[in-house]
């Protein structure tokens, strides 16, 4: 396979222009009111795919937001890669720290990106990684040089839990079988250090109530007397971690692989600077389970942070009130071996255990998901090796996230094929967070790293 | 002085009509998008006490809302009665609970108001009760029956914490002057067990906000590895009781006064039934401080209540976000002795140093007030006496609230006069809750009641 490098150099303004459009619709999955705009966004990656060349492309209806599926097949014999992505971005509340608005991209240099970045909600997760690949596509076509079959599966539910992919994916096994699949949806340890995710952590999501008496209340006439759901409510969540910052939760350590010191002393070996780390995110001090590391700590371990909490009075002023609700949402990070359904399970049972009288909780589901691990001697593993080498010069660092795709465990379940999970973006591009962003350099590098692995990977298949 | 009843019957309709009337302006101090209707509000007091028979009335510009002062001066050697009440209101949410909008009043029978109640937000708290001192004066002057000088204050920021009071008290004191100071602005027990308010409470509010990070992050790729905001918000908070409820704020109950087992014992004859308190707020148990009742826990004893929490993402569906802050707006009711500017240098100590390595702490004071107890042989008191037994043919109980009026000592500190709190309402009439209402038989018990006091006050006090 010829680099991808002059294509990418004659093209790369309209490479960038065609992202910006895209990243222009405020494809929000968790708040209904966006429902056009999602809408919108599955027909321009349509639209993209045919033009990148996809021989059919579908919009398949699911009970919630549809999957846009397309593919390319030029041969029965030749391996086919199945390319996963999301056109669903994260909310981009609050709107007030954004330094532009999260749905008018714009190109502005930064410390990390001098050859500048895409600023705006989904610029790298995941509408920027997603498109990667289809430019990556349109060269592969144009060039003449696409080396095997090839399926695109782009899903508009990723960031509210995927819950219609699992019934896509279970009714379709045949339309998507495959020999790997491709997903860039993480990030690499920095832009010399090319890395390949090798383990994710799983994810159960929670939302709790609390309630107390039958309307709000006078806190001078009822205070003390008594129970105040926010009261009970901190006090029901400080209680899910002990001194050292273990989660009480009974049962809930039990499935966690411990790695082996060997392990952990591999993993110690990645590039890590506790004061850049610090200084990066504003912080005296990191925080967190007594007796590992900050990269074990996000990575090998489970946690449970409370996403959002709200209740009684809060708007400008004071309001003397014991409110009649407080809630919660609350998401817990899961390992290998932990099975997100049982802790969902333990979670809810604990939580309505240690209510105490005066009160009534309700502890209600969100979505959750499966943690994963990649071996690394794959097939997949290895092509995707080769391909960072031929484009970066360097073997990729094998690398465990902290962060989630639920999906990918459904795709070895149903599918039977393991996920390469090639990440272009950087931990400091603030996805979820304002001022999202994705360099310009990341996203050209994907592009021409993408090809390779079609490359190789079809080489050692044969 | 003659029974009020037969004017009281022949003009009823209008006396509530023109209640409803101030009832339609929705003069929330607390935010400041109301600013022209609380303005507005003054006016309507200012109109209606001069329609009353007051000689001057004038609105008083403050650095904050102006207060309303009225006076009717008939002879320099009669005893002069100085009327408080306020003319803001609570903010209404939430919202959604409200049978009919707050600011559109509307009467409705209930159980324990037959003869109907008027729904609106400030019906009962305050300018119900303010209104029936207007109406108390009309009647008087109309039937010449007047006994003694009275004067009007009527205030626009009670709600948020009569900032503006204190410095228009200590410029006014000669205007101020008086024998005794009269307010409605508490309970009674029952419809029949008329009762007068010997004691309330002190107030501390303020507001605390934990930082983190510099801004939202990841709770995939950071989770577990810093410091949330919002877990840390809840751990403090809820380190601030202990097992038994007490408050663990160091030095917080050094100057509460314990009542002796006598003052208990007698507290405890008040009628109380625990069922019907729990039925009427829906709870199927109390809450407090171990070693007292539900009565002591809100009369005599200080609490701690979080009356507002946010942080995160409080949208629709789920975001796995670290939040970058979170808050909550915390009010310490305070009993006699207890000094509020102590305590509230007291929590800010101890909040500030319970802050974990990881996130800073700000402590926002937000207003305060002393606690207060009248005595029961106190002129004022005798008067009232007599005049809740001329009209309801019984004599009231002396009760302990547990609401704040911080105002009544800086009267008795600045104007050297005693506070008599003649209450109309009932605690289940929902004030600073949704659907707040005022039976219009109180109401009018009101009416009837005032111009007995005034007689009372005048014979005694010759």
């Amino acid at each position: 396979m010829k680099s991808a490098k002059p294509y990418i150099e004659k093209n790369k303004e309209r490479f960038v222009d065609e992202l910006v459009e895209l990243l222009k619709i405020p494809s929000i999955s968790a708040d209904s009111t966006y429902k056009k705009d999602v809408l919108k966004t599955a027909e321009a990656v349509k639209k993209q795919l045919k033009k990148a060349g996809c021989d059919t492309v579908e919009i398949c209806e699911t009970p919630g937001y549809p999957i846009v599926y397309g593919e390319k097949l030029i041969d029965k014999k030749l391996p086919t890669i199945l390319v996963y992505g999301h056109y669903d971005v994260q909310p981009p509340d609050p709107l007030d720290l954004w330094e532009s608005p999260p749905f008018e991209p714009v190109i502005k240099k930064t410390k990390l990106h001098p050859e500048g970045a895409i600023f705006a909600r989904g610029s790298c997760d995941d509408k920027g990684q997603m498109y990667m690949h289809v430019k990556a596509l349109e060269y592969m076509t144009e060039t003449d040089q696409l080396p095997c079959n090839v399926k695109f599966m782009i899903e508009g539910e990723e960031e509210v839990g995927s819950s219609s992919l699992e019934w896509f994916v279970s009714k379709n096994r045949e339309k998507l079988a495959n020999d790997v699949i491709l997903i860039s949806d993480t990030g690499m340890i920095a832009k010399d250090v090319p890395s390949i995710t090798t383990g994710l952590r799983g994810l159960s999501y929670v939302e709790v109530e609390v309630t107390g008496p039958n309307r709000d209340l006078h806190s001078g006439l009822y205070g003390g007397a008594v129970a105040n759901p926010i009261n009970i409510l901190t006090k029901m969540i400080a209680s899910l971690h002990d001194e050292n910052n273990h989660i009480t939760i009974p049962g809930f350590y039990d499935d966690v692989e411990n790695l082996s010191n060997e392990e952990r002393m591999k993993m110690a070996e990645a590039p890590f600077n506790l004061e850049n780390y610090e200084e990066s995110i504003g912080i005296n001090s990191v925080y967190g389970e007594k007796g590992y590391s900050t990269n074990e700590r996000n990575s090998i371990r489970p946690t449970l942070d409370v996403n959002g909490i709200w209740g009684g009075y809060i708007g400008e002023g004071a309001k003397t009130v014991i409110a009649s609700k407080a809630s919660a949402k609350i998401s817990m990070r899961l390992v290998p071996n932990q099975d997100w359904k049982k802790i969902t399970e333990l979670f809810k049972n604990h939580f309505e255990s240690i209510a105490p009288k005066g009160v009534r909780v309700k502890v209600k589901p969100h979505h959750g998901g499966q943690a994963y691990v990649t071996p690394i001697d794959s097939l997949g593993y290895k092509a995707a090796e080769k391909a960072y080498e031929a484009t970066f010069g360097k073997t990729p660092i094998p690398q465990r996230s902290g962060g989630s795709i639920p999906i990918v465990s459904l795709f070895e379940k149903e599918l039977k094929s393991k996920t390469i999970l090639m990440g272009f973006g950087l931990d400091s591009d603030a996805i979820h967070s304002p001022n999202e962003h994705f360099g310009v350099w990341n996203y050209l590098k994907g592009i021409e790293t993408i090809p390779q692995f079609y490359h190789f990977f079809t080489e050692m298949s044969k």
